[in-house]
């Protein structure tokens, strides 16, 4: 059986974002920022898919900038709040210690410009909470930068309330949505945000197109200087076949997110209460609030990579926290935000699903990764040292 | 007939590019910055098309950085110049008057952050010459940056000349060849070039994905920040199947160079010797050496967008200059480098043909724009006044 289950790291695209993007690619090349019949097409294309993707996130089309991705939203995002603090003399940006490395190294960033960056603690359940948004704001406070939800363990955040105090506190409020939008509800209206990021390749949509949404009356300041487009915020010639895929996609998924979520949680949870069986195991993060697919597990005793190598002999792709880090021999940074001991957070597997997978894919996956832990385990020294009482067990 | 001759703005995909892309959009999903099998199948690719990539511009696989495009990719070569210089205590970059806005709204933002900016004069015929070059460099010079060839009127800068004379006084060399790649021979390392700038969409490859070369050596500072791609220097999930189309595409454009120059530039000749019949029409920019696809012509007495349109009617898409700065009603800043008087830099036209083109199409354009020119001529209060020696006429 192959099971993919890696859908926070990347998605297959769907059926719709293909049929819309293919034909373009085709035929609708025209340069949307031109002034003849098939650019005047293009424009059109261009600027329904705004129209589209603002609908899907409670916004206005006018609001709506598209990026490469979402790691150039993130970088565009917190670089225009800090340039809009800077000219009120304001200097401190608050985020959190488990946001995505767009937002964590932008932040590197603004700190060797002179920005005083506060990243909040997240509790154990990988919840930040409102209270400690409120705690920090001070009148320096230009930003705070909290994820929608989390990258590797999937814990929604409690963006509505965090909103709310940055809005009564005239603070603008950034929130990374990327493994958010067109999974559960995103409505900037109604959850109070200022700017956003979204990413088309994590809901069924190409690669290379994202979305910076910013409200009414920011000021972008461009990470790309160059030609007029995007309102002279984001130059080069428009993505237009990627753009309206992204639209198509963003709007299939939030059309079918009742349905879908309903399908991927069951999954979700008949996975957690699998591995929940196996012994000295742990679920990273809060089982609610908790993206509709987002599984990730620790064993102790056992090294994340080795997990992955042996359930992609199984036929099951899966990943040991961010994709984007991979390759690296650090233990993930969210791990580590939410207490999990060094030791154990190398032996982290996370599986996220989508609406394609299917409960038996599910049932497979637990019997699958049980076995695998079971076989590492048997060939593990530090398993040895556990199970003989030489080491003691953390989990 | 319909004739699409505005190549120098975007170009229809290949079948090549499509035929790399599609399959690759359907099922080549896969995270390039995965551990398991799929997202390595995804980095294999990559990593082909980097070599390709290479091949083609004679550089090494470890220089080529992909981007969402050549804009980034110009924003991004300036500004790790600029930090390298800054590094060193250098603060002086030159570049020229008639570059696209990506190089020179980049060189604005380097003039806030402490840059010292000179922009060379460039020639009626629309050459730099590398006596310019050499002039211009002093001991606080970081970064020289001259395109390979204008966008708007086509002219082929000495590059190798130029390459030669940084090379020489160990200054930092990144041209734009947006223009220029998979049409002319381009060859970082016959050409003494440091940096480079590609976009895909100009040789028949997808929109949103570019390259940046950067030799050996030098260190690129971060557009955008985030996850380890790109060798830590471009953060965002890799867009393997806009890659892959975009080295398939060059792949094909430099190997058929020889063949589609001479059948493009055989059109371009022939559209120069027609429109030149035209009484008080000018050719913008030096008729060799310039690109095999360009053709910019002003005409005195009418507005540039008024033939676009009337083209337009005709079947015909043309361009009074850059997509990037169409709508904007000042008239070209490369027309004005090169001397061209205000009142009639606004009348221009640029025709830009491709090997799909045909001579069949170029007498049509010429045929075409003859009737569209005396048309307009005969409405225009400016040429009445012209034609009855009230005003006086320039070309």
């Amino acid at each position: 059986m192959n099971v993919y289950a890696d859908n926070a790291a990347t998605t297959a695209m769907s059926e719709t974002a293909l049929n819309t993007m293919i034909p373009l690619l085709k035929t609708g090349y025209g340069n949307a920022s031109s002034l003849y019949g098939v650019g005047q097409t293009a424009k059109e294309y261009l600027e329904n898919a705004r129209k589209t993707v603002a609908d899907c996130l409670g916004a206005k089309p006018n609001e709506i900038y598209f990026t490469s991705g979402g790691s150039e939203a993130d970088n565009q995002a917190l670089l225009s709040a800090a340039m809009i603090g800077k000219r009120k003399g304001k200097t401190q940006i608050i985020s959190t210690k488990f946001e995505h490395h767009a937002v964590l190294h932008s932040l590197d960033r603004l700190k060797t410009m002179g920005f005083d960056i506060v990243l909040l603690d997240v509790n154990s359940d990988g919840i930040v909470r409102p209270e400690q948004v409120a705690e920090a704001i001070t009148d320096n406070t230009c930003l705070v930068s909290v994820m929608y939800a989390n990258n590797e363990i999937g814990t929604i955040q409690p963006i509505r309330e965090i909103g709310k105090i940055c809005r009564e506190k005239g603070v603008i409020f950034h929130t990374d949505a990327v493994q958010a939008a067109g999974h559960i509800p995103v409505n900037v209206a109604d959850d109070n945000i200022d700017m956003l990021s979204v990413s088309a390749h994590k809901f069924h949509g190409p690669k290379g197109v994202g979305v910076l949404y910013a409200k009414t009356g920011i000021r972008l300041t461009n990470l790309i200087e160059g030609g007029a487009q995007e309102r002279g915020k984001r130059a080069g010639t428009e993505n237009v076949p990627g753009i309206c895929a992204m639209a198509a996609a963003l709007k299939e998924a939030c059309d079918n997110m009742e349905e879908n979520s309903k399908k991927v949680s069951a999954i979700r949870d008949r996975v957690i209460d699998g591995l929940s069986e196996i012994p000295h195991s742990r679920l990273n993060g809060a089982r609610s609030p908790r993206l509709p697919g987002n599984v990730n597990f620790c064993f102790e005793g056992i090294e994340g990579e080795s997990i992955l190598l042996k359930l992609d002999d199984l036929g099951i792709q899966a990943s040991s926290g961010s994709a984007c880090t991979s390759g690296s021999l650090d233990p993930s940074h969210v791990l580590l935000a939410i207490g999990v001991p060094h030791e154990i957070a190398h032996g982290s597997l996370r599986l996220t699903f989508c609406e394609t997978n299917t409960l038996e894919q599910a049932d497979y996956v637990v019997k699958s990764v049980k076995e695998v832990v079971n076989y590492l385990r048997n060939m593990s020294p530090v398993w040895r040292d556990l199970e003989t009482g030489v080491a003691k067990h953390i989990i």
